[in-house]
């Protein structure tokens, strides 16, 4: 009491007690480093063009400074404080020849759901998380203590070959096995730049990687008690072979690294990223991390709020003033058409995290919706999409353009999984958001609110 | 900073952020609630004859106490922290007719990972809650938000309808919308008893209720907006009306209700489980807690450690010996022989909580696993299973016991569902734990281990 011990202090962190009660809070936000981070993203937020005293702004920079705190608090914790006291004495065979229990007894935890940041562009990515060990000396770890090392090393900046190297030499440190397996499936979200998003229309947005790393028995690939992890994995529907060749990893995974490298004309940005590297207690020299300020500006950059309104009302609003006026939205033989699944990517304005997902138009006209009007649609899905968003307001501004072209009976539906819901303390991987926007005669008859629906999809085998 | 500011602690407890390096720990583990939760568990482990010296339950009383504090942190959780800053201003509709954004457009938030405690057992129960409002006075609330006033009710002692109600009624003075809708699915573990267990094999493991809750434009469920709200479910593979019928959660939902109240003959340990509810902040004498001392012991009671030894040496080994005597295990014309998906249920020794799932054995032997067998395996299951255990050590129990049957060439896999692995700090709801024993000839053939292996059938389709 009275000083911080950080050995306790994390232990009561990685075993999830939030200080129930007993605690005097010294004040987070008043943290040198948490304040470095908000200034740095007022910076940023300024030079997306940004008002950042807007109310929905307002808070982002604290916002933000307290998700990636949380998000890299890998770096404040020890594995030693984790396991120790969670080896527990169990007896291998009573008699006879074999393997079980305490000794030799393979013990796997599979699916276990986690999120990194990505050294290379500072976005999260989702981690499935498979790990394997086999227990020697007549002990065992609790179970929960194998999720618990893997996210020390998942809270930090990250590279998917390095998580999977590292979680795997924790454990053999930390619990002296015979040997341990780590098998790591990793998605990370892969945007389109706002100019290729118009062009490539089956851009995919995932990119995927499957990566192992072994230590002890486990440190020859071609051993065979590695057939027996994999089969583990196998009847959980996870096929190693199949999925992905382990030569991927390799090679840089993350799609920014891919991006051209422009100019240094957004300085102060790039400066403010490289700050933000510091207070997360990186070192933002390190080779993996020269380039994360500039892709991460660069990624930003794709939400600059000038580029929506110039080019909507340059390119959209005059091509389709003069298909409206082409006459071909009358009132007589109408029926409700949709055009469904349109993809759709955006950034959250509250948390600087992107947001992306699928969007439903339905209109009740006299004629389906044409390729040229097809096309129209999900270019104002994209204009709308590639600015900092809420999801409630980028519904009804996709609702409120596309009504100009379809008249006045429109109604949208956008699915989105949020980045912000799967990151930070909430962690909901499951989660899926739904807004909706009804205008004209779908606002008061249920019927054809009702007939909408039906036509979408079920959306449960789509997705990441 | 001094004095502990509740409000301010519920509202970073809420956030998630685990006081990041500026905290001063109290001593969670000092506080009197934790004691008094340690005390008592320590006379449950005693009712069961346990020795709580033992290494494996030493911390049992405080991690079950740490477990029960933290998945009850609700109590002190304030909603208006929560909500509070959270609320932005957002248009509705510029012009024309209908209704979107902050005025009107419907937000839905659906497949949210939640667990609670039966109020009626003290067993964590799980919950799929789909969450939605329609924002009204030009304001919307944070998304994660939504998650997060419903996890204040999930982290209390519940019933699926009090907590979906008490989500609905939160919400909707939180935000203050022209209306609040909440569907729960919920999941209750359903144990078979130690006796019944052997006589009913096709036990059904789990009772599923779904319950609905609305307020404002959703307090009459024929309102035209459920049928919107429940479209959005549906697409999700979520379908009201086909799952459950809404009557089924007015009745208790709870398995242990069912079970006929034997005298009070533990009137110890039933004390002592009135007092954890009592530090647990809740009141014994509510009446919904009346019997939930009486039925948690009673469940308890099924892990008696004595019931094993006693039973199994009396009934089964004397049944097995005749069988080995038999001379069926010879050594020619062998092949693997497996017998899978036997079910099993256990109880966690490290955190009091049940986990439970299948068992494939596999053995090497001249013919295949007769009636008689096969039903010897699944009391051999199930005695080992019904006391407190570990997995790795229940893999290794079952595996020896099964050799003095199947001979000395025996392969035990057992998968399993950890409640400590979805309650408490962890909450890794779709991780799955596999552990091996291996005797005989399978600890030096990989090829037969691999036969036996490839013999499981791909269990991502079963279980809850």
């Amino acid at each position: 009491m009275g000083a911080l011990n950080e050995g306790h202090f994390n232990v009561e962190l990685e075993n999830g007690v939030n200080h129930l009660g007993g605690c005097i809070e010294l004040g987070f936000e008043q943290e040198p480093e948490t304040l470095a981070i908000e200034d740095a993203v007022k910076v940023l937020l300024q030079g997306l063009g940004e008002d950042v005293n807007r109310e929905g702004l307002r808070k982002t920079p604290f916002r933000v400074a307290k998700a990636l705190r949380e998000g890299t608090r890998g770096y404040r914790q020890k594995v030693k404080d984790i396991v120790q006291g969670a080896l527990f004495p169990e007896a291998g065979l009573e008699s006879g020849i074999g393997h079980a229990g305490g000794v030799g007894g393979l013990v796997v935890v599979r699916d276990l759901d986690l999120f990194s940041y990505c050294e290379s562009c500072l976005l999260p990515f989702q981690v499935k998380c498979h790990v394997g060990y086999v227990p020697s000396g007549q002990r065992v770890v609790g179970l929960s203590k194998l999720s618990r090392v893997a996210d020390v090393f998942a809270k930090r900046l990250q590279e998917p070959q390095r998580l999977a190297d590292e979680v795997c030499s924790a454990l053999q440190l930390g619990i002296k096995p015979t040997g341990v397996a780590v098998v790591l499936q990793c998605l990370h979200i892969h945007f389109p730049n706002f100019e290729s998003a118009f062009l490539d229309l089956n851009h995919q947005g995932w990119v995927k990687v499957l990566v192992t790393s072994g230590s002890g028995v486990f440190e020859n690939e071609k051993a065979d008690i590695w057939g027996d992890f994999l089969s583990l994995l196998k009847f959980r529907g996870i096929d190693v072979e199949k999925t992905h060749p382990r030569d991927a990893a390799d090679k840089c995974w993350c799609p920014s690294q891919a991006i051209p490298k422009v100019g240094s004309s957004n300085s102060g940005m790039t400066l403010a990223v490289a700050s933000i590297l510091q207070s997360l207690g990186e070192d933002p020299s390190r080779n993996e991390l020269l380039g994360t300020p500039t892709r991460f500006v660069k990624w930003l950059m794709n939400f600059k709020n000038s580029n929506l309104e110039m080019k909507l009302n340059g390119f959209v609003f005059d091509r389709m003033d003069a298909l409206i006026s082409n006459g071909n939205v009358s009132h007589c033989d109408e029926h409700i058409h949709s055009e469904l699944n349109l993809s759709f990517w955006s950034q959250c304005e509250h948390h600087l995290l992107p947001f992306h997902g699928v969007v439903h138009i339905g209109c009740i006209c006299t004629e389906a919706i044409d390729p040229i009007r097809k096309s129209f649609l999900q270019s104002i899905v994209h204009f709308h999409g590639f600015k900092l968003q809420v999801q409630e307001r980028l519904t009804r501004q996709i609702a409120e353009t596309a009504s100009l072209l379809l008249g006045g009976d429109v109604m949208v539906v956008v699915e989105a999984n949020h980045t912000c819901m799967i990151s930070r303390g909430i962690e909901k991987f499951g989660s899926n958001t739904a807004t909706v926007a009804v205008l004209g005669r779908f606002s008061t008859d249920p019927a054809a609110r009702a007939k909408f629906f039906q036509s979408i999809p079920n959306s449960t085998t789509t997705g990441g």
